[in-house]
């Protein structure tokens, strides 16, 4: 029987774990765990993302406050608030929601976050900490994938990992966490993408895939290992008459065609997607005591 | 034939562009791109590495200082030093020559090189801007390996480039580097090193086979894909009683064994080693361009 990675459960289990870490904090020493977030425009599936945050630090005894600005803000605005909420004490973290509007430069605004205070663990000092095998802070994605493979019992130490995608949040850190001389780590590590031309030749000899393309359903049955497990990064909506919507939410695996193969798979949704928010909240927490100097 | 990729032969190219640049730079601008060495205690290999970069800048018309400092320096001196070059306008490049003294902490006293003046790319802020796809510095041999395969035709695009070898300064930051969605870049990468199970079944699939692992001769022909090319990065010592000094100097590759089957391969010494140089300068002019907003 496949194994089905359930992300949501094991989410929860980490954010009662984060709950257990904050209530100590507050105890031990007077301090809560805060998260500034920061939504520029009004883009709705961004909107959703950054309430289910704040309803996530809320149920995790954290503090939270989302600063909203219209579409319109400036870059030196953005950036002044970010200066600011660095040197405010009550924010342990610091979330810029991604996509900014065009006007505003990504690099420059992620760039002016405090590494410390750098709870999505992509500014590029924690990146390259992240490379040099020491992080302080994971990528939420990345971590969430890591910790769904060692909890369910697959440490990908010694392990074929081949990963779809090369993303700046997904797969260019998860390729160098998962291939670092670490606990956790020391799996082969392959990166395909679209420049590579034998895609299925190299995913056929993976014993951990990791789709991130965003195709739906781009990975089919003949080009998966049998006993493989496979972690589906995909969320792509396609239309589904039978639904009121009109739509459905699909991996980048074709789930029905491949599952039957695995040995362990996540589902979409409720794989890897519910897993992403529970590593802020951990980073969250660590930033916290690293800034209170706790540990 | 076997094509012998001939590194020095390149680095000198290389090196009589830079002094090309140098020229313009100080015409134009009237600036002299100046790089600060920095060697603690009396490691003998470690001051010849220091005075070749010191005779390299020289060339190329370049300003550099050693600044050597005894072994016992505490690690407070060595950031107080960092400090004083980090605001010094006539150095815009500095590297501190690796290793150091045990007492010392190589993580803080990399990262108390200002990030612009990193020539060495090594800075986690650079090796994050490198992940990220927009480096200002690359760490020189990584950039020197994909400078010997593009000059010598052997684009790595859509390419299976197997690295064995996971280091801070060599194998990590290469994987990303030839991974990216930059020219240059676009092969598909797999990273190997001492956890891997089968190493000779990934090795045997490289179109570039990349060798960074510190052991003499280890890659043998049964080893490698007839017609692949082949970068050895390798440097050790092994004995040989027909020299007058007792020993002689191996790549990681089994050179004899392997080189009639490759379509080209990097000889040791003469191959990787001196581009690392070559790029380091490449680095600093960089670096003062950026510094004075030359561009």
């Amino acid at each position: 029987m496949t194994k089905i990675l359930d992300g949501a459960a094991l989410a929860r289990e980490i954010r009662t774990e984060v709950a257990t870490s904050v209530l100590e904090i507050k105890k031990v020493h007077g301090l809560t765990p805060g998260l500034a977030a920061v939504l520029v425009g009004d883009d709705p599936a961004s909107a959703v993302y950054v309430r289910n945050k704040e309803k996530a630090c809320a149920e995790a005894g954290m503090f939270s406050k989302t600063f909203r600005l219209p579409k319109e803000t400036t870059q030196e605005e953005i950036l002044a608030l970010l200066n600011r909420l660095n040197e405010d004490d009550s924010f342990h973290g610091i979330l810029v929601q991604l996509p900014l509007p065009d006007h505003l430069n990504e690099t420059v605004t992620i760039e002016a976050i405090a590494p410390i205070k750098d709870a999505d663990g992509i500014h590029p000092f924690n990146l390259g900490k992240l490379m040099q095998g020491i992080p302080d802070f994971i990528p939420g994605t990345p971590a969430g994938i890591q910790q769904i493979l060692l909890r369910n019992g697959y440490d990908p130490s010694g392990k074929h990992v081949v990963i779809c995608g090369r993303s700046n949040i997904v797969g260019k850190p998860l390729a160098t966490l998962l291939a670092q001389r670490n606990d956790g780590g020391n799996a082969t590590v392959t990166v395909c993408h679209t420049k590579t031309n034998n895609l299925s030749e190299l995913t056929a000899q993976a014993d951990i895939l990791i789709a991130a393309i965003g195709q739906p359903r781009a990975i089919t049955s003949d080009m998966v290992k049998p006993g493989c497990v496979i972690i589906d990064v995909g969320i792509n909506r396609i239309e589904d008459s039978s639904r009121k919507n009109g739509y459905r939410l699909v991996g980048d695996v074709d789930f029905d065609d491949v599952s039957p193969l695995a040995e362990a798979i996540t589902p979409v949704p409720g794989g890897v997607g519910p897993m992403t928010i529970a590593m802020l909240l951990v980073n969250t927490v660590k930033a916290a005591r690293m800034q209170a100097k706790v540990d």
